[in-house]
């Protein structure tokens, strides 16, 4: 019996690696695996942090020229929410298309529920979110996001898990922001928070799931809901960070995604300016500006939170900086390549991995010597997604 | 060929199952698989927290009356630290030993370094820190634990990884912490902080790898070192946190795993006190004790640090306490029975697991509701350790 085995597993793992890269081998842990998005030809790459490697490619993904994505909380799924509405599940383990559906008519992110049970997806077109099981893809239900002012819905944005199995989420037209509780998915619960700000056009909770903030495109100023404190509302910080300063064309909307606070601050990428906001976690003043090279996309903390890794939007996307938390000023000036489009640290933050668009490369970096470790080949690489994310709020 | 393969895997799936127990099956993702000691049997099951069952039990690892361990970055392996010296590298995909060393004497607990590659023990007979690859337990280098004053080395405690690919740990004899770089493990580099403080029994550092504090047992208060600013030294704090109490015999030592950073305070278990102590993390001073109805032994914060759940020492140890981080108030009183050890949150915080060792019982439960979910079988549990912290540092 045991050797029959043997050679079942051996004929498994040859059948495997058919193809030009070493295959998905479902016999092994995946908790160091991770995801890449290849945003011109629909597919993405299972990668191996410890090995450093690409694994195997799934193709038939859609549209997928903006693209994010959640684990199920075993890691073996990923929910790739497209550009185009396709809500695609992947199977990281094995590494297979395992269920591809469209939701809608375009799409901008998504989130899992703190149970696992339930997708569900922020729409641009119609609008609204919607919710389905991770199970099968099932529709589960649907939250329009109508107001008095926008009968025909809101964009919806900023989309993200919070603790008590909640959703939260932004409604970019309209200006408020929702929080829906899933208890009886097929019945969400809804409390709105109105006239938080004008277009919140992205959010993030804290690593904690306490503080929610949407950034705000048609004003200077960041929505923030303390969810300890529900009672207290949506209060606007920042209001004025932009005062005296020239506003510049913003040639790409900066993510919030990866903020962090560090040495009771939180680090926030300005809109249009090239500056990074320092701001007290005491007040939610702000505390300082650190000047950049040109506009911040994505402003990332490195796990334990002593740097903050930067990049850029046209015309100096080639670039990264790093900030040093403690010093508050750049130690670093990296030049990956054109195009560099996001970042993702390792779990426990000694290494980062970079993709480079333009040169379908992923760059891996030593954080501490800054030193550049290992080459990937990507097709256009866009989000980099390691499924230890599957255990983090609002990831 | 495909149906070769799939006779294959019902063959092995079914050889997995083979005993009373579901069986671990090596073609499923592992993300949310935990294990749990089974302190008088030398043995661990690994357990699922997504169908929360039992899957296979594992026999062997020696003397487990004291247990803890790390896990390998892409979670397959458990690193257990048995009381025996025994250092067990389990298999939690296969569910098997895969390989079993005595290194010491007499052993408490262990690491795993940033890299993954090196698994670093600390002991207790004849003291000092091991340090083992994490591939095949070959070891790899000795730090011992000598000083002036105790030529024959002390007893090490509080033994953890911190970034930068280092190692921490407490001396309990002498009353020093070490530091360990170990970018060339087989040649560590060590910065001693002597005087740090009579007996340090425990120790632990911050989820995001800043503070390392000792607790002490042979005068009141904690030792804490900054490592963002080690020129600093360590600093003695909460000196005289018991002044004026009448001091009880300490049945049980707290310990220090689990401690949160919530709404600016720190959480600690107060030694031979029945309280949990409030510390201010601004300034570091007490501001506050919440009164309990027994001794502390684990003080652990949900991922969301909305609460605090404390176990007790005998003759209480059939309790636990919920306290809420907002309000500073006992909420919640539960009796899951006689020998309560240890509790470990999934990932997210929606449940918690406790073993109860009188029972031969774990029980589930839901952390908003306090409803109890399920009670699982083990043979007198005592540590739960999911795999998901993998990605942690400092566990
Ligand atoms: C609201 C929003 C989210 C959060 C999703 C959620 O709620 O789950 C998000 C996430 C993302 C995430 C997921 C971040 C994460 O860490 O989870 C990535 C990698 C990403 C890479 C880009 N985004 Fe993104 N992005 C927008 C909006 C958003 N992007 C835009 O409005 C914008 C400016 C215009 C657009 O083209 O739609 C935009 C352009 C980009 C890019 O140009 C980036 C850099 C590269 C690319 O290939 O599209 N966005
Ligand atoms: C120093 C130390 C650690 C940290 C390990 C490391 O550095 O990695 C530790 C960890 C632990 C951990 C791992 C905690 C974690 O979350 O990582 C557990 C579950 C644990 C359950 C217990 N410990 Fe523990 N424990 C001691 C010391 C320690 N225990 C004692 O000195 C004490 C009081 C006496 C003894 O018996 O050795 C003691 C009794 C107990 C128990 O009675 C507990 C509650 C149940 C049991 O079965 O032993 N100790």
């Amino acid at each position: 019996m045991q050797v029959f085995i043997l050679i079942c597993l051996s004929l498994i793992v040859l059948s495997a690696a058919a193809s030009g890269l070493p295959g998905c081998d479902n016999q092994v842990a995946i908790g160091d695996r991770g995801v890449v998005v290849e945003r011109a030809t629909g597919s993405v790459v299972i990668v191996n942090s410890t090995s450093q490697e690409v694994l195997c490619r799934i193709n038939g993904l859609g549209d997928l020229s903006h693209a994010s994505m959640v684990f199920s909380r075993d890691e073996q799924f990923a929910y790739v929410f497209g550009r185009d509405g396709g809500l695609s599940k992947v199977d990281v383990l094995n590494g297979r298309l395992q269920k591809r559906i469209i939701q809608s008519g375009n799409a901008i992110g998504g989130a899992i529920t703190q149970d696992g049970k339930i997708i569900a997806v922020s729409n641009y077109e119609p609008g609204g979110v919607r919710l389905f099981s991770a199970a099968d893809l099932k529709a589960i239900a649907s939250i329009p996001a109508n107001t008095k002012q926008f009968p025909d819905g809101s964009k919806v944005v900023g989309l993200t898990d919070a603790p008590g199995n909640q959703l939260i989420f932004s409604l970019y037209n309209a200006g408020e922001i929702w929080q829906a509780n899933l208890d009886d998915p097929a019945h969400p619960v809804i409390t709105k928070y109105r006239q938080i700000g004008s277009l919140p056009y992205d959010a993030l909770i804290s690593p904690d799931g306490r503080y929610y903030m949407a950034g705000l495109f048609g004003e200077d100023g960041i929505a923030k809901l303390d969810l300890w404190y529900p009672e207290k509302g949506v209060q606007k910080i920042l209001l004025d960070y932009g005062k005296g300063d020239r506003k510049l064309p913003v040639y790409k909307m900066p993510h919030l995604e990866g903020w962090a606070f560090a040495n009771d601050f939180v680090f926030l990428p300005a809109m249009g300016r090239h500056q990074l906001l320092v701001v007290s976690k005491h007040g939610w003043q702000l505390a300082g500006r650190i000047q950049l090279l040109g506009q911040p996309v994505f402003a990332m903390a490195r796990p334990d939170a002593r740097q903050i890794w930067v990049n850029f939007a046209y015309p100096d996307n080639h670039w990264l900086q790093v900030i040093d938390t403690k010093s508050l000023t750049v130690v670093k000036k990296l030049q990956p390549g054109p195009g560099v489009m996001h970042m993702e640290f390792t779990p426990r933050g000694e290494h980062v991995w970079v993709s480079v668009r333009d040169k379908n490369q992923v760059k891996i970096y030593d954080t501490r010597t800054f030193q550049l470790l290992k080459t990937l080949s990507v097709e256009q690489p866009s989000g980099i997604f390691f499924t230890a994310r599957a255990h983090q709020i609002g990831l």
